[in-house]
């Protein structure tokens, strides 16, 4: 079992969906992500929070045995977003954003640390994602996340954050974004040659998508969503996702085809959990029972048979 | 093998993308779905064209051993359609539409075809989809088309035709539409109120879903669409999808969840050649051989492992 190490923001949130409402909840790209991945492996934080980050939200953390060394108190408030689903469950629009501590957050990776094997690059500033792969020694897998912010304001940085990465996930939007392609499979030929092996592609409601390139070409995997039937609060379903798929990697010290697809169905799994709630409560409670019993879940979702002797068409016989 | 009856439109489309353009070539409903049907089982077209319906096509549709009694040749031109796909490759913007014959079009059911088992009603008005209803005998399966203006300007039709179909065919945005939901799930359950047993949401790029009443519940499949690098037009890929999804329905006469599950994923096959060529041309010189090996490509593209007992993750061992 190897450990992971997230680098990224912790934050308190505000969400409103057409249904309710919710001010100041824990969140964050490395909070939603290190909650997650902690169900399959030993995970390390390293982010930046305020003196108003509450004691309780410490102790959460701790709780999940999620090693908060790296976690940096900074004089000011803890970095705040608010969004809004009202008009679109699949984007939220954002009506604030307060950096604060965020502002000056500059990662330092504790020693102890720098020997993790899997590393996860939350959503920051490009500039601090090449500090933190800096300041790692031998990693197996670096994953990161970026977002169209920075792809249109910094996308030069952007580049060269993915020469240096193995995997990176992002969502649809992001992927044509940064590729400048209509189609996914165009974008993602494309975002495979400017450095990463693996592109995951996160698609919200739709599922998700996993190219790796292989030696002829390209590996291609995808799985639907998990059909709820009520989404409370996507925030943090992609870091989430991230977690699971991290994750399950790392537990297993794997980085093949067939394991990178079984996780991105953890990924989903545990990214499904998560919109079930405000903040990363429904993973409060979460068991691994409930885990494994969900992806069982995706297995039915998605099987189909083979064709078989009995079927029989009308051009066979021609 | 069962028969299929397809009522639905004939056209002379014109296409503009990105890359291309062509002008009066064959489409409508009718015809993408019985050239997909045709490499199933036997297939019987009710449509109708005018005068300038050129014999080569004709002759290209008796060459699929397509039943052309029903297909009316009335005063006027055939139907024409203009449809763009310079913006969204998913969404065409319709930039011309003459009805010509297809105004006057009043579907008359040939009595050798009132029994067929099999019922596609291709995106036609509703009305015209209800009187076909009326005049067909026992079908075991009658599955429908229908689009958002449809759903806007004549709801309580299309609402009616919902009462008597089992199957409703539709897109991503025109469920959401006819729900009125925004979610797909959310969307799924209202609209198998209205009265189908089944819905299959197609979901272009995103692949498609498919939605069962149970006993208990929703059985829900979910598919991707196959992974082309380069689409060069969507035209008819619904329709497409519907006559390889009923095609091996008919074929196998068989509408259990299992049948449906495959039945999905041979109209997701058909859907994706077609889209690799204006018009039908791709289905023109496509082999039954190709078919079964992009089948397989679907196994394939979705397959991931269960959990095994080598899985050992942090959360197990608490």
């Amino acid at each position: 079992m190897s450990k992971i190490l997230v680098v990224g923001s912790v934050a308190y949130d505000s969400v409103i969906t057409k249904n309710a409402e919710a001010s100041n909840i824990l969140g964050g790209s490395a909070t939603h992500f290190s909650v997650s991945a902690s169900f399959f492996t030993d995970t390390s934080l390293v982010a930046c929070v305020g003196r108003d980050f509450s004691r309780r939200d410490h102790e959460f953390l701790e709780s999940r045995d999620i090693d908060l060394q790296g976690l940096q108190y900074l004089e000011g408030e803890t970095f705040r977003w608010t969004g809004d689903y009202t008009e679109n469950f699949n984007q939220a629009k954002t009506l604030d954003t307060q950096l604060n501590v965020l502002a000056n957050f500059q990662p330092m990776i504790p020693k102890t640390h720098q020997n993790h094997r899997y590393v996860f690059l939350g959503n920051i500033d490009p500039k601090l994602q090449q500090s933190v792969i800096s300041q790692v020694e031998t990693p197996r897998i670096v994953a990161a996340d970026t977002m169209n912010y920075w792809i249109e304001s910094a996308r030069e940085s952007v580049l060269q954050v993915l020469r240096l990465v193995d995997v990176l996930l992002i969502n649809d939007g992001e992927a044509r974004q940064l590729a400048e392609e209509t189609t996914l499979v165009a974008a993602a030929h494309k975002i495979l040659s400017y450095g990463p092996s693996t592109l995951v592609v996160k698609l919200g409601e739709y599922g998700a998508c996993l190219y790796q390139k292989t030696g002829d070409g390209l590996s291609v995997f995808g799985v639907p969503a998990y059909p709820l039937k009520k989404v409370c609060d996507p925030t943090g379903a992609g870091d989430t996702f991230a977690g699971g798929f991290m994750g399950y990697l790392a537990a297993m010290d794997r980085a093949d085809l067939a394991a990178m697809r079984k996780a991105v169905v953890f990924g989903s799994v545990m990214a499904s959990f998560n919109v079930e709630d405000f903040s990363l409560d429904r993973l409060r409670n979460l068991t691994f029972q409930e885990v494994c019993s969900r992806y069982h879940e995706f297995e039915k979702l998605t099987a189909f048979n083979p064709i078989s002797p009995q079927d029989q068409f009308k051009s066979m016989t021609k």
